[in-house]
């Protein structure tokens, strides 16, 4: 007999009888995320090409090339191997990578897919080129500008311009273009802040090109933003592509960022979990900690009874391994007893390195589970 | 053919062209942890029951045996399943819990183990009595009781009494002993406060122990401590049984500690990382973030070279999701561009939830790769 934990749920069972923890997508505020962004992009002159990275599946990629995505983008080059596999054409690599092991990925990638990646420096581009023309491969490749976050990116044009010299001596490599990312500003509360950085990032992603112009080179792609500055980034006039992921769940951290404009995101990702120690009065223990939430970004931001009952609110007050500290919103010393067994919704802080933890997302509508959809990224951040 | 990314490296390697992100085990420094912790308990009158939810890994698990441990703690029900599976045959349980999914899993591991788990409330106690009779298997309960953690544990004698007879009356359950265990005091950076608090736990420990003795109620195990006061719990006299885990590993939390005492633990975990990018002075950034480093605990507090080079040192000052920025010691503006491609170990600030990103350790000895251990239990949150 193999010896195996059960499923958490099969579809068709009532959302509350899944086993926790759990990772769910509500599907209703999911889609209507999915929406959103379509209908955004549609109406822009940006394409889309969101980041796998915020959920690493190939179900949700699926969906939002459906909905009118080019493609994705993904953080690493293993993390794009179940992409491929699927047969998701477009794949950008929005990051740079050094080493044997890692040119073995992008040509071996690149027999199979559309591949663009990022470099910031010269070896990087020669050793990508002598690798692509021994695997007889072609693939793109963006020069990486620091738009503001001073993390990866040349930081002048005289850097750029030999970089981009260097690709185009290479015979397999192709210069497609400038990416252009501003992590920092995606996070940034305050919505008018947020666009004054966001408009900082575009101008120094367009001095990038006007210099390769000045020299007659043209940047067919220039790529950037993400959730908190897409709707700035696709009226800045400089992007040809945006890069948003968490708009598909819309965490803790994005959600307690002012959203002024025409933009709006519904939580659709949670954590299910359970009271399963109640011994102090006006707190509550709950099974899911460190291992099943990521805290870097801010513990959960709140915490829903998933039967929508009228009990005492709590806060979700600290993360042990395998415990979550639930402590009354009130101060008050409620009883807490009875609510051992009872269930609840925690949106986490941070979506990508929580999704990172689990398997599977169950996916509900109402009060129902309807699918799984894997998550075959996970763990793959070489 | 099947695209999937390659291994990070094959028995045989130098360690120098592992794939990065690993998770790399020192052996030298693993066994002798092991080593330690066995001579430790050997000259004590307690026995030794690791934690496996600090590696999560029946490889590990077995060498702890091996080495006279009596058998493993897991957090989580599911957790213990690969242990159970690869014929450990005593599992204890050190946590609560509720709900139909975790019967089930109970009383299917208490089938092919001796299972003992953790109770703080008598809906448990019932529950669990109902599912081992009905599915005529037999669990060793232990009452757990809040030694100063203020997190589960009844926290008087009545409630400990209380339950103590609800377990009695149940045929299928048998009374084992008190679990007090306070995570707290595992963290005291000083050694003397960490005595203390130590010691304060053992005499909540031991109220409670008495308590039950004047009503004629022996306590066969009392199980609790950690690597941070192992040493005060097995000298305390009322502890039979300990729970250390981190101790295989030392991660940087623990290493930031004071120890006094006889013990001393050695870093055997490390993180390995690759610079992949390096286009400012006086830093660098690395391709470990929050998907392959927890920071709950703090960011890695060194950063070793892995070639033993003497470039300048740098610190471990953010993470974000893939990136690792590095930060030049001196705070001077070093070229870095030839830092470009070097290794560098990260000891993780915490164990346990760093094991839980990954698959597999990568174990070496001196510069080779001499084998891969799973991380069976990864995931398993259940």
């Amino acid at each position: 007999m193999k010896l195996v934990p059960p499923p958490a749920c099969r579809v068709g069972d009532a959302l509350s009888t899944v086993a926790s923890p759990s990772l769910l997508i509500d599907l209703d505020a999911f889609e209507a995320n999915l929406a959103t962004m379509a209908a955004f992009v549609a109406r822009s002159d940006v394409a889309l090409r969101p980041h796998a990275k915020a959920h690493k599946s190939v179900s949700i990629a699926r969906r939002q090339i459906e909905a009118g995505a080019v493609g994705v983008c993904c953080q690493k080059l293993s993390e794009a191997y179940p992409f491929a596999a699927a047969g998701i054409e477009s794949i950008h690599i929005s990051n740079e990578f050094v080493g044997a092991d890692k040119l073995a990925m992008a040509v071996e990638l690149a027999a199979h897919v559309r591949l663009s990646v990022c470099v910031d420096a010269l070896p990087q581009v020669n050793a990508l080129g002598d690798a692509a023309a021994r695997a007889g491969v072609n693939i793109d490749v963006l020069a990486e500008v620091d738009a503001g976050q001073h993390r990866c990116g040349v930081t002048n044009e005289d850097a750029l311009l030999s970089l981009v010299d260097a690709i185009a001596d290479q015979p397999s490599l192709r210069f497609a273009g400038i990416q252009a990312y501003h992590g920092g500003a995606q996070h940034i509360a305050d919505w008018n802040a947020r666009k004054t950085e966001a408009g900082h990032a575009a101008d120094r992603a367009a001095s990038f090109v006007r210099a390769l112009e000045a020299r007659g080179i043209q940047s067919a792609v220039v790529t950037g933003g993400g959730t908190g500055t897409v709707e700035f980034d696709a009226a800045s006039g400089v992007y040809t592509e945006v890069q948003p992921g968490s708009y598909v769940f819309m965490d803790g951290d994005y959600g307690s960022l002012a959203w002024n404009g025409n933009l709006r995101w519904r939580h659709s990702l949670f954590v299910l979990s359970t009271i399963m120690s109640a011994t102090r009065p006006g707190m509550a223990v709950c099974d899911v900690g460190l291992k099943g939430l990521a805290v870097d970004s801010g513990l959960p931001r709140s915490v829903r009874w998933l039967d929508g009952s009228d009990e005492p609110a709590f806060t979700y007050a600290a993360a042990n391994d395998e415990h979550g500290m639930l402590h009354a919103k009130d101060g008050q010393q409620h009883d807490t007893r009875t609510l051992l067994g009872k269930r609840i919704l925690l949106p986490p802080g941070h979506c990508d390195p929580t999704v990172n933890l689990y398997d599977e997302y169950v996916c509900y509508r109402g009060d129902e589970v309807v699918d799984f959809w894997a998550i075959d990224a996970r763990g793959l951040s070489r």
